[in-house]
């Protein structure tokens, strides 16, 4: 069959490729993936000229995946250290990257990352736009933002975030119901002020449907912007963001009319008590689409442990349903992150996802089955294979080494492992 | 008046010193406070032979507080190296420090720390029964392991773990439900190990009324300890682990009929589903005694980063009412914790804590509100000032020096907050 996008062949009932990838990786039947993806549950995104993926799926049943920030800027404008977090990225098993890169060769560096991610790539044509377009911010006119969408579906970026959803209507509730921290999304932010200093309605929202030609012809995902997330504890789940989130779920609907593979971004920063509201809010108005959550954090007081504090609350956003994390690094709120703020961010929100599958998805508990038998039988080589982070774990233990060496030098001869064995085969122990 | 617990006091309407401290700490009142601590739901761990402790109230209604752990052992005997892990506790706020110590000069160490420590001091008897008595486990008599506990109470020690659940009965409820990870408790293997060897009941559970005299003589708390606690997601909310719960509410009952204070401790390896009930349950059957919980860590795949599973596990478990967080640190399961491993494991539980806190304590929230309000206003002094970790905070920004000073390195000309402001203001913005 052609089909444009896999919702549209999803729609016809025909199995594409990805599917097959996908269903084998998740041990999903493709029935399930055709009719998920047929009613926009779940999405496979996967540009078609993005050559080098290995394709995954987000959404319903499937498996918590995590994306991973990165790019060239103009106060760090080194594209081989970007590079560097790429193959970061790629070796820990990220699913995604998203490319921010936002000041000089952008492109260049798009291209490169296109052609060796494995990984689905996603962008924010905004953050490209003054670069791509040659023009200072409010000087471009509304349709030149398309064509900057254009540029990047063409390089065959597989998602891209839009921020349609702060047009004028919710920039006004937003305004009636002012905030501790304003608006917080960069992308929103920036369109925010060319809207004010242009007195103008938001472009994606005005040309939504040519926006959506341009995801159709290359079935680039639409990765629905929330430019009204917190950015606070304080503005938790207020009127802007939910209003907003309406407008998500109005965009969604016009999104699946065209085929077009949709999902829905989410907060920010939310008290634990809010975030199973805020995933249950978001399938049920936006319809069921995936929700990639940026975060969420559960408190603001810990910049260089805002790692720790997403991964809390995209543990307990997973668990609840959210099916795409956002990684969040130690140097959140402080600076752009080092390779090694690469790597402690994407763990911790494998942490995160991998605890809240353990709430959804029937096989995730195996791994920590395995790892459990492996720790009672003081299989210590076995336990570092299956460790998310063998290297570190390794390393650890290398560092202090027992008397026993059987045991750790956290219990020694009082190692519950060790005794319990012995005493369970009949044997005695013996602590002097 | 004069009395001999805290309880007692309450219950006679008496209000302590240390009431009026802790009222002042939490913002609560001490009526509140007496009400409370006569029934049980809020303790002040505090013996009347620790005279450099500031005192701390755990329960209902309070903060959520932390326990660090260390101590000598026969891996690593260096007195020098776990006093600086005091220091760092202390210095990082720890409202408990739990002494593990089971090798060596452990009384020395002992006497040490209750001499410096403002924190509550917590031991394990069970840990230093062999050296202190001088004899291997198997021939220690029933009766002695009680000489140990008063001696501990003696020197000073605020509340002592005692694992006086696995009787017999328990014992035998866990043989005919089996796990992947057995009895994973080190007090509750060794004792376990004991009675079978012996063929004796727990002595602990024998010699209860004996106990409770030694505690009530001291205001000794009770940390009612979990032997049949879940070592792996798979054992989570077991027949054993629950049996036992019943068990320690019988025994809260009778240690509250002493006007013996008592805390319960509990799991362990919980995954995320389970947390919620894992609390509510230990509420309703140990009739809301406070709730110290060891974790609960989310996963078991994670060696090298189990303070992030507990941070994990131990927000929600405060957000739903757990009064008292056990840190993990990096080591567990690997090793014992130096230093560095200490500072993080501290870090992620007050994370924890105060994520838990956001939920249940009125007044915490305004610490993320002030932290806000900096933010938007991009102070970074004031930042720094109110970050859980000043010194990691101002490293990390110092070692990535942006273009505007206002910003930083991660967004440059495309802060959110600096542009937000000049649009707010009614200005333009110039990217560029």
């Amino acid at each position: 069959m052609k089909y444009k996008t896999q919702m549209e062949a999803a729609k016809h009932g025909f199995v594409t490729d990805e599917m097959k990838i996908v269903a084998e990786k998740e041990g999903v039947s493709t029935d399930y993936l055709l009719e998920k993806i047929a009613i926009g549950e779940v999405i496979i995104p996967r540009n078609k000229n993005h050559n080098s993926i290995s394709p995954e799926g987000i959404g319903t049943g499937l498996k918590t995946k995590i994306n991973v920030n990165l790019g060239i800027s103009k106060d760090i404008n080194d594209m081989d250290l970007e590079m560097k977090k790429v193959d970061m990225a790629l070796s820990l098993g990220a699913e995604a990257i998203m490319d921010l890169s936002n000041y000089g060769k952008t492109q260049e560096f798009r291209k490169k990352l296109l052609e060796k991610s494995t990984a689905m790539i996603g962008t924010v044509p905004m953050y490209d736009a003054v670069g791509f377009l040659d023009k200072g911010l409010s000087f471009i006119k509304a349709e030149e933002f398309l064509d900057v969408v254009r540029n990047h579906a063409e390089n065959g970026v597989d998602f891209v975030t839009i921020h349609a959803g702060i047009n004028r209507q919710n920039s006004e509730i937003y305004l009636r119901n002012r905030r501790v921290n304003e608006i917080v999304s960069r992308g929103g932010s920036l369109l925010f002020g060319w809207m004010k200093m242009n007195d103008r309605e938001n472009p994606f929202y005005e040309y939504y449907d040519e926006l959506l030609e341009i995801c159709r012809e290359y079935d680039v995902t639409l990765s629905l912007g929330d430019s009204l997330r917190p950015g606070g504890i304080a503005d938790a789940t207020d009127p802007g963001q939910i209003s907003e989130l309406i407008t998500l779920g109005e965009l969604t609907k016009r999104a699946w009319e065209k085929d077009v593979q949709v999902m829905i971004e989410g907060p920010g920063h939310v008290p634990i008590g809010d975030i199973e509201m805020n995933v249950k809010l978001e399938k049920k108005l936006c319809h069921n689409a995936p929700f990639y959550v940026l975060g969420p954090l559960v408190t603001d007081i810990a910049p260089g442990y805002d790692h720790i504090t997403s991964a809390i609350g995209g543990a307990i956003a997973a668990a609840h349903g959210a099916d795409f994390l956002c990684y969040v690094t130690p140097a959140e709120h402080l600076r752009l992150p080092d390779v090694d703020d690469v790597k402690e961010g994407i763990i911790a929100a494998k942490i995160a996802a991998h605890a809240g599958d353990i709430n959804k998805i029937k096989s995730a508990k195996e791994w920590d089955l395995e790892m459990s038998k492996r720790r009672q039988k003081l299989d210590w080589e076995g336990m570092f294979e299956l460790a998310i982070d063998p290297v570190k774990a390794r390393r650890y233990r290398a560092e202090s080494q027992p008397t026993d060496e059987h045991t750790c030098t956290m219990c020694g001869a009082m190692c519950s492992m060790k005794n319990m064995n012995l005493i369970l085969e009949g044997k005695d122990i013996k602590i002097d």
